[in-house]
């Protein structure tokens, strides 16, 4: 007989990998018009009701991009979709459909993967995306989950990220640095409770810096607005690696520089409270954090008086000519150069 | 200096994760009129110049589908296409696209990753398809790929396995069981060199064995014949899991019985062979061997004089009722159910 306190362990080998994916996706009604054939057979259909289909993936590794010390299994399946869900949202699209493979050592349970599921499932819901394929499969040890989503868009709808040029307005749609001040909570609460392991964490005070980190949302909302005030973004990036990183992308394949007004940067008051209790400079966690998930883009000037009206927004500064390069004006009035100091996991490892 | 017998090693976090996409994508020319947006900006995109988007995506471990002591990475990459193509022409659609996720661990060089790429791209050139997208990242352990297809076909050529009626002529493009025998040879040569590492394997005479399973192909030339020929299947799948297992799907979405007449199973004379010298019966390799990617289909009655001309199909059964079972009919007059025995990768862990 089980602990009734303990949390069921079923070995996904008593299912096998067939067993396991029909239980895991026994229960997944599509939604989305568009989907003529989901999972169940060598490939899915979509019936393509725009011109163009928007692609992108995103793998995520365990020990590498997520810890699940700290990070619950249904977070991590939700936010593996959002991060996905995001870079079709750049495109100005929006995101129809998304497979999911999933890779896991026996370590993980049945209850394990549906636990994932549901954050998955929850994903899909509340962004009206259906899952219609994947693949699940064991692995010699850890976790890796791969996303690809799919989306459809006008052509002439599609926002580049090449497309800024001089006077462009530079805005962002949401407060920037809280996800990295989260993952340095759970962090040191990780040392802490390696080092002491009766101590409970102190989480509750850090609920949005959290939140930011494990169950970020991605920015439908801009693009329902673009579309219904007929705007069009000369160009947009999603912030996964940081705004530094972002900015330079947009103005390297744009060929234009940019300026960023230190003072005009969204920080919420608990990232820039918990960026002084690690002794780090607010803005330097905006600039470099990554994983805001927050929309950064460029509009025409013309278009300024439309976007003064959109819900949330942040207007952080200017596309300049490339011989000015990218810069950051300080709230002390200095300028700074700005350059990419974003996570990069292999120099890391 | 390095000593000019050993090959080159570049760790990846000399380029980090940015520079070794750059590097690994820098010669990437685009073929399909149809790819609008490549490797680049936060997703990919391809305009639809038919009505519908077929998807599939793949993932391939280390460990588990793979072992690098016997599998040079270029192979490695060119049949993690390979099989995602296949599942597109098994849909009666032509692949396009594809995306190609990597985490590799740092006892990977740039030049392995180079490897790995040229079989990524050896196969792109060779079917025509698009390496628009992907993520490369680092893994604490081992290697996984994840590749995403996609293609485009009209609603109403597309050919799923639920399509099967009692009467339907059952046929396989090319024979079957030679892939996994080509894995049986692998496998006991390295058990051999790990015993006596000085052995050279033995390999020359079972080529086209090893062929099957290091570098499989699609079979492209199936669609191409439907297409020129006017037949379009009644239900389609490819092998990768055996002949068994996908009658049996086959089967059981269309709800109805088949079966196979041994005889007429097609078996390389190098498979008979070696199945023998492994005390292995030919028709059981055949069966549940798997991954020969061959396509497997079923044709109306009134198709069957337009299939005699296709270059290569063999005839190997028929649809019959669903209380008739699935059954093998036996080169010795005996009938026996066909149950499934695939690889289990849960069950072998």
């Amino acid at each position: 007989m089980s602990n009734p306190t303990e949390p069921t362990f079923t070995n996904i080998s008593a299912l096998g990998e067939f067993g396991l994916i029909r239980q895991l996706t026994s229960d997944n009604p599509t939604v989305q018009p568009t989907t003529l054939k989901s999972i169940g057979d060598d490939a899915a259909v979509v019936e393509n009701d725009l011109p163009c289909t928007v692609v992108c993936t995103d793998m995520l590794v365990e020990g590498i991009h997520f810890d699940l010390m700290y990070t619950p299994l249904k977070h991590l399946g939700y936010k593996a979709v959002i991060v996905n869900l995001s870079d079709i949202y750049a495109m100005n699209a929006e995101p129809r459909q998304i497979t999911v493979s999933v890779a896991i050592s026996s370590k993980y349970s049945v209850e394990a993967m549906q636990e994932l599921y549901e954050g998955i499932y929850m994903a899909c819901k509340l962004y009206n995306v259906d899952l219609i394929g994947g693949d699940t499969t064991s692995s010699p040890k850890g976790m890796v989950i791969s996303v690809t989503a799919i989306g459809q868009a006008n052509k002439e709808d599609i926002v580049y990220r090449n497309g800024a040029k001089k006077g462009d307005i530079l805005c962002v749609t949401g407060d920037l640095g809280a996800a990295y001040l989260g993952l340095q909570i759970l962090e040191r609460e990780k040392q802490i409770y390696l080092a002491h392991p009766g101590v409970q964490p102190e989480l509750e005070q850090n609920q949005y810096l959290i939140e930011r980190q494990l169950k970020p949302e991605a920015q439908r909302g801009a693009i329902a607005y673009f579309k219904k005030s007929n705007i069009k973004p000369t160009s947009m990036i999603d912030v996964s690696d940081g705004l530094a990183s972002e900015l330079l992308h947009i103005c390297s394949q744009s060929g234009t520089g940019g300026y960023i007004e230190e003072s005009k940067v969204p920080i919420h008051p608990d990232a820039e409270r918990m960026a002084l209790e690690f002794q780090l400079d607010p803005i330097t966690c905006a600039l470099h954090g990554g994983e805001d998930f927050e929309l950064l883009f460029t509009i025409d000037e013309k278009d300024l008086d439309k976007i003064r009206y959109m819900p949330e927004v942040f207007i952080i500064g200017e596309i300049t000519d490339k011989e000015d390069g990218v810069k950051l004006h300080t709230s002390g009035g200095n300028i700074h150069d700005i350059t990419a100091q974003g996570w990069n996991h292999f120099r890391e490892s």
